[in-house]
């Protein structure tokens, strides 16, 4: 089947034949378009950039889209996420994108569910677009993704764009490191102090802080965070001078990074969402081809 | 007018001539699309499953949609019901589908609309669609309706399904049956217990206890009820080799029926969904025709 | 750039020109379509009429449409207007739609966002799509604009309705006079006792009482404000014959018009609505023609 749950599932080849895709279409490309399919969208979690991105995304293949209101919907009568799904599955439609905060929820929709799936985020534990959509960025612009130096920086532990990259870009061949506040560290994804790390970087990767998912830390404090792990003049200064600054949305502006450098000349945060249509363009062809190298290519 | 808010107001021919139609497009039949057509679905009730089929059979019909959404609408400033239904009839689309708790909402409508509309359930009054999938999934089963029986179960005073099913149901030649809790029974409905005519039917059509519609019934016991009322191992046994269990969905698991029997090989609940998609084709292209049979056929 | 932020930037030829064009789709013209393009409609505040109706006419136009749900948005993690705003434009659509509780929120954009905006509504200032169906509704009553009186009542200060009208409608050589409440008036704005010019007018034009803008009024009284500045059996005989009576909606029915006149042979309220529909057409293909004449016409 044509599921993508996590890039682990998945070789370097194919995950390159995918990216190749996605710069296919950043170039203009056209395809025959799914004009006879459509697409549900169902995020149980709030979300801006992957959720809209990912319609734009059929949109663009011509594709028909369904979009799921969780306010207005059935949870209100309590079903579960199980019959929710189910219930899109019995539609008989082409596409499913899911989002909810449970890691791997997809492992309970497997072998249940016969529409194709697209993993549009679970929990704190993959993020597969985002992560491909990364590896476009940096792509374009370094030409490879080869003996890259990246450090990812923040709130390692909780973050399922930190899983999904530490392994897909040590895998394609990148010296990947994780930086930020020890507490939200995870000792097994090659941690080192920010200073130390930072001038040896190609591509410097900002977290978001994720105060919705734990508030609880009262003497959270944004200048000092900014000042010892963010993006400011300090850090700018230490930064090689060909190395970009990214980040996956939304931005804590002045916390990961100070506002006047959001939109700075090293940064590729817009690029990144720009590239998230295209790469989701190339997920979509790759799943719609059920999952099938040749007649992907 | 091509309206359908009541099944009532058709004739049994009219209502075989919509089945057959359903029954085309599940066979795969096409038609001239109407690529030029926008529906409007206006749910001023949560829904998942209504909803969203009748939006993709819409784009299956080549229509645009639009989803109104009642929580970022003009009824946040009061606008009535009456004045937002009237808003999007003078926007000169092609379809409302209308959900309302109000029993009968259509009737202050009616003669005041201009825009086709469909009732996607009212209060508990009717729920036309609903029952138009619940012949064809019996029909696809038995090759027939006359003659079979079938008991509806639950919470038989507040259903729209039920009311539109014992009619209709009745109408068309079959054996309709109503059962359940004493305190939800309409004596009108040819009551019956349970466990006395749960061996003599062909179709065992549970409803959903609608706790958000009476949750003042504190002494509400879940395990009791299905134990009396429910699709548990004692009731799966008592029932005819060739029976089949229906729902409309959503299903409270381990109340109405245990959580193992919902897709148990006697269950049709996920095929009644998929049957939604083709019979809301149909009604849809019925309306489009003007109700006209002619045109229709 | 195509924008359309405020009439006061676009000069009464260029007006004119597309009320010509809105004027050429009420009459069944075709143009040709864009379907290759998408549109993104961000409503930060609830809206039924204008919403729907761009998303209505960017079908009518065969433009793919994306609805921005603010509550199931990263709003709810804290993104900003701006950075949410960014985020579609990154996206590389065709059209952004946008209302916003802001004055001008739209002077944080310009030179930033390189994707096409209509205004849907910025806070208390202007409401462009508004006042061009305004004009087109008066323009189809009386075949011309110039020398045209009206009076526009209620409450002035906090009306984008009514600062929008009240420029353009100058402009376009109407004599424009504005009346209501003392207490919401704008001395700058002709104003004058609503008894005293009331049968002096072609156009009375109501507006809605904003509660939701200023509830603390709570001295407020439905029915003397009815008697006083609204639309009643003995305002109805003091007005001209041939004169018409409008309204932006919503309407509080019994407020601003006794609920009987809201569909009197006088108004023309539904009538708006659907002109903002061809309006809205048009000033879509205003700006995906870049704004220049030439294109357009």
């Amino acid at each position: 089947m044509g599921n993508i749950f996590d890039l682990k599932d998945f070789s370097t080849s194919k995950i390159k034949s995918i990216l190749d895709m996605a710069q296919f279409f950043c170039d203009g490309g056209i395809t025959p378009t799914f004009s006879k399919k459509v697409a549900c969208n169902l995020f149980f979690e709030p979300s801006t950039r992957t959720q809209y991105s990912f319609q734009v995304a059929q949109e663009k293949l011509g594709m028909k889209t369904i979009t799921f209101s969780p306010f207005s919907s059935s949870l209100k009568k309590n079903e579960s996420f199980y019959d929710t799904v189910k219930t899109f599955d019995s539609f008989g439609t082409d596409l499913l994108v899911i989002r909810h905060s449970k890691n791997e929820y997809y492992k309970a929709l497997d072998e249940k569910i016969s529409t194709p799936i697209i993993n549009g985020g679970d929990g704190t534990g993959n993020h597969p677009t985002q992560s491909l959509l990364d590896l476009l960025t940096i792509q374009q612009e370094f030409g490879q993704l080869e003996d890259l130096s990246v450090v990812i920086v923040g709130d390692i532990a909780h973050s399922r764009v930190a899983h999904t990259n530490f392994d897909i870009m040590n895998r394609v061949g990148m010296h990947v490191y994780t930086s930020g506040p020890i507490e939200y560290s995870d000792s097994s994804m090659n941690f080192i102090p920010f200073s130390q790390i930072l001038p040896e970087c190609d591509v410097v990767m900002m977290l978001r802080m994720q105060y919705e998912r734990h508030f609880q830390h009262h003497e959270f404090n944004p200048v000092e965070y900014n000042q010892k792990y963010g993006i400011n003049h300090k850090s700018i200064a230490q930064m090689k001078s060909a190395a970009i600054i990214m980040h996956p949305g939304p931005v804590n502006r002045s916390v990961e990074i100070l506002d006047d450098f959001v939109e700075c000349k090293q940064s590729r945060i817009f690029k990144q969402i720009n590239n998230g249509i295209f790469v989701r363009m190339a997920a979509i062809k790759y799943v719609l081809s059920g999952g099938i190298d040749d007649s992907f290519n």
